[in-house]
This record gives structure tokens, sequence and C-alpha cells, in this order.
């Protein structure tokens, strides 16, 4: 059990035993040191312990496309029997026969419609459901693993390790809200409310006596770039003392955390193991990480490289 | 310390020492034993014991305006003096000259003009400041108290029992976001990340290489009424089993949580105490209770009688 690791080396192990030893693991051991030693000039009181995980690509895959895109694929060949017109009408003939990747990765428009096609005009419940039942049989296409597998066991460590250190964990993703709780709770140990993410607008109803909130077609906030800074504060409203990330759509979020004062860990995961995982960071079209990997290099902020920092990329490897 | 208030009631004293004995407390007590027994048919795992209240009227007092529009107006005592304009301009004429609460109570647009001068425009650390400087000062016109002062005793003992019970305890308020967490940590005992409220918009930007959140003059999100289960869903992403409010704005609320399975709690603080507090409900004007009144009863939630309930209203008294 991951939740079990404890903060103790000496006595209990390694609590990062996936990570090689180097600049990397050393970074994250002597940060979590200096802001938890009642005697440290950079000690942080539990309460200001707040960190901040992007989750594709820092926390789980995101090759060869973000796994809530896969769900999207999935749900329009499954609803596309109820709606035959998407045969031949775009962007859902594509999805259907063609190379879905091209959707996530072309006209914003047109991911707006399926996003609109199978996140929206149902409940809440509803929603919650259909991911549960997708994730239970889903498999990654490269793996055949379940999706819930393709989560990174240093980064797992690295939740255990701060939580165990009195620090609370949060998700802040480009992903949707109500899609990530689903799993977030028994793969991460990240209780509902300290996932933060995009946003549909909701609408509360009466249906037959009964409440429900109706997922509308229509963006509330899109928890990527600047919006990860904004999420933040209306969320959590402390600014973290560390933040991790792997892309460009982190580096607002990077930028908000090391702006305080005190002792800041801004890290990066940069997937250099075309072996065990993907190798992509500049010219990807999904995860790309260029400008946040300059800011990196030029602030001396923490890149882990995958390849080399990770004795163990995944648990079931 | 009432964080500290035990749930043991036999061995450590009564955790609501200052309610009166009647169905009200009663009816608090048998949701918490039923909902935490093990051995309880309507036993609830811990991580889903979400418990929301309200603020304004029923954590602490909202007479004979919002504590929050009593900022607003020594905000703009304190600004006139750059603004002179204002002398001759409505409606800051009539809150620097006139009948202050009429701005509150009247015309939509005249509030947000308000609310605009007084909350936007700023770094949210510097409105932080703000606040809390403002708090430090500033004296209830009747009881001449700190605000801070102006809270329930016997809604502080609510949420300690709570907590004690391994509840987690939420403000799903009308009021700003930004402007309860100032105070909401050593008053409440509810962290940054548990208060949930009005928000304006944010715009993340980079002055002179340093990050800030701009206070941006837009309403984002409005956490009252039909927003209440919206904003609960977005920020915590359960339906809690009890809900704790005042008024006709907590309505949808108490609606979304007695809308699940199991045991549920919906409680409404009635103000009838015209000598230790204020009476009011139906025909009131700030924290109107009429549709909500007739919902309780028609429900059977529970209504807290002020007068009756209450051996003890404020700490101080």
């Amino acid at each position: 059990m991951v939740n079990q690791a404890s903060h103790t080396t000496a006595a209990s192990g390694d609590p990062l035993a996936s990570w090689n030893e180097g600049a990397a693991k050393a970074s994250i051991i002597s940060f979590v040191r200096a802001t938890t030693d009642p005697a440290s000039p950079d000690y942080v009181r539990p309460q200001e312990r707040i960190a901040t995980f992007d989750n594709d690509g820092t926390l789980w895959t995101e090759q060869p496309y973000y796994i809530q895109f896969a769900f999207a694929i999935d749900q329009i060949k499954a609803l596309a029997p109820r709606n035959p017109d998407w045969q031949d009408q775009e962007p859902f003939k594509t999805m259907l026969t063609g190379n879905a990747k091209s959707v996530l990765t072309g006209d914003q428009r047109a991911l707006v419609q399926i996003v609109a096609a199978t996140h929206f005009g149902m409940t809440t419940d509803e929603f919650d459901a259909e991911v549960r039942k997708w994730l239970a049989s889903a498999r990654h296409p490269h793996t055949n693993w379940p999706y819930t597998d393709m989560v990174f066991q240093p980064m797992l460590e690295v939740l255990a390790y701060l939580r165990a250190n009195d620090f609370k964990t949060f998700i802040v993703s480009g992903g949707g809200i109500e899609f990530i709780r689903t799993f977030a709770g028994q793969t991460y140990g990240i209780p509902h409310q300290q996932v933060i993410g995009s946003t549909g607008k909701l609408k509360f109803e009466m249906r037959d006596g009964k409440p429900v909130l109706l997922k509308l077609a229509e963006i509330n906030f899109i928890g990527d770039y600047a919006g990860k800074p904004v999420c933040i504060q209306h969320h959590i409203g402390r600014r973290p003392i560390a933040a991790f990330g792997n892309s460009d759509g982190d580096l607002q979020m990077l930028q908000w955390t090391t702006g305080g004062a005190g002792a800041r860990l801004a890290l990066l995961v940069r997937h250099t193991d075309a072996i065990r995982e993907w190798e992509y960071d500049r010219q990807a079209d999904v995860g790309r990480l260029d400008h946040a990997l300059d800011e990196a290099n030029a602030k001396s902020w923490t890149v882990v490289d995958m390849k080399h920092d990770w004795r163990r990329v995944f648990q079931f490897e």
C-alpha cells in the first residue's frame, strides 16, 4: 500500500524506492526535510504544506493520447448506432473510422463537439457511472493494461511521501474534474475535494421530485496554462509550496508556486524513456514540453529524466 | 478551544453544551450516531461524511446587513478622498451619506458597482491584506464587538462535534470566497480549501517578474440558491450528508443534500430571538426565510428556534 509509505528512511526503508539516487531524488528529499523540520529556517506549518500535481503525463501516461480522449473515442463508438448521421458528419466520422488522434490535435471546435457529445447532456451521477464502467473494462492500446495501471510508481511514492509529512496533495489538471474523481481516490489516494480540473457548466433541477445536476453543453473553466494558478486560488486559496508537472501547460502553476517566499519545489517530469514509456518533449503534439523546459533550466527547477532517474516506471512492468 | 470538543458525551461533557435539550439538539446527535456507528444501518464511511454550512445568518450574524457589506461601506469611505466624484455619483453618494443598506436591498446593478469598487482591481494578496486589516479594527454597530465575535457559539459546537466524528466541514456561502477565508481558519477551524463561496474572475500575470493574480471586475460565480449545489459539486465532488442554512438562499443546498440515500440532516437556523440577536423570517430584506421554511415544515427538516433551542447565542454575551 503506497499510502502507508513512511517518511522515515532509516527504520522503514526508502520512501522513494523507485527513484535512482541523483539530483532529482535528492531535491525532493531535501525540500521535504527543509520545510518540515521545526528547526529549519524554511519550516512551513502543516496547514500551508500544499502540493499540486498535474495529472496527464505527470501521474499517468498521456500517450498516444490523453486517456480521457480514449474514453471519448469509445463513447463515440458506443453512441454511434443511435446517431447514424455521424457516419458522414465530421468530426464524428474521423473518430469512428479514421485517425481519431487528428481530432485531438486539430481544430479546437471539433474537439469541443466531441466533448459535448460524450461529456454533456447527462446528470453528474450518470456521467460518473459511465466513466467507472469504462475504466473497469478499457485497456491501453499499447500495454493492454487497465488505464489505472498506467500510473507512474515513482510519483505514487512522492504523493505518499508528501502526505506522510503532512502535506495535502491536490491534482490540478486540464482534464475533466469529474472524470479524474472517479479513480483518484483509489489510484492516487486523493479525495474528490482535492481534485481540481476543467469543468463544464452545471444546472440544478428537480426531476420527478428528485434533485439532479445536469451537465450543460458549455465549458465553465479550463484548468490549463494560466488557468492553473486561477483554479488553485479558487479551490485551495493558498499558494502551493510544491508543484509537479510535465508540459508547457504546467508552466504558470510552477511560476505561481515558486513566486512565493521560502523553500519551493518545482518539478518537471521529462519523458525520456522510449523503451519503458515514451520519449517526447519540444516537438510533441500531446504534452509538449518546450517553454517550461527553458524556464526550468533558467531557474534551476528539478527536471526528472525518466530514463535515468526512475528505477521503475510502472508498478506492473 | 471549540476544536477540542469531544464526541463522547458521557466522559467529557456535552459536546453541544450551548444547546437546550429538545428536538433540534436531539436530531443532530441522533444523526451523528446513526452515521458513525459501524453497526448502524445508516453508517457512512468517513470519506463520505461531508457537512456544508452557509455562513451569513447560519454561523455568524447577518444583521443589520451582511458583514461583508459593512466592509464595503467602510472601504467606500476610505476610498472616497481619492474619488471626489463619488460625492455626487450614485450609488456611492448613498453609501457615503445616506442609508447605505438601501443599496444592498435595492437595484442589483448598484450593488455590483459597489462590489467592483471595493473588491476588484487589486491582487488577491492585496485584497487579503485589506480584509485582515479591516477585521482587526472594525466593530459591529450594535454590540461594538469585533465581527469575528458575532459567531454563534452553538454552531461552533456543531462544527467541532462533527469534526470530532470525522466529518469534513465546509462553508458554502453567497459571500465572497476570499473574504471568508481571511477568518474561517481561526474563527471556525475551517481551512481555506474548505471554504466555498462567490468568486470573481482572476487573471494570472507577471509584474516585475513576479506572478500575481489580479481580481478582475467580473463576477465568476454566485454561491447562492441553485448555485450552492453547483459549487458543492465543483469543489467537493460529493453530495453532503448534512447541510445547515438559515434562509431561502440555502433551499437548494438542503434539497440536494436530502436527495441522496440514507440518513441525512437538513437544518435551518430560525432567527427568533429579538433580545439576544434578531427576529426575522418571511418578511426580511436580508436573510429571508420563507420558501425554505415551508419546505422544512413539509419535509420535517430540523428547524432551530434560536430563542428556545440556544442556551447561549454568542460566546461573549
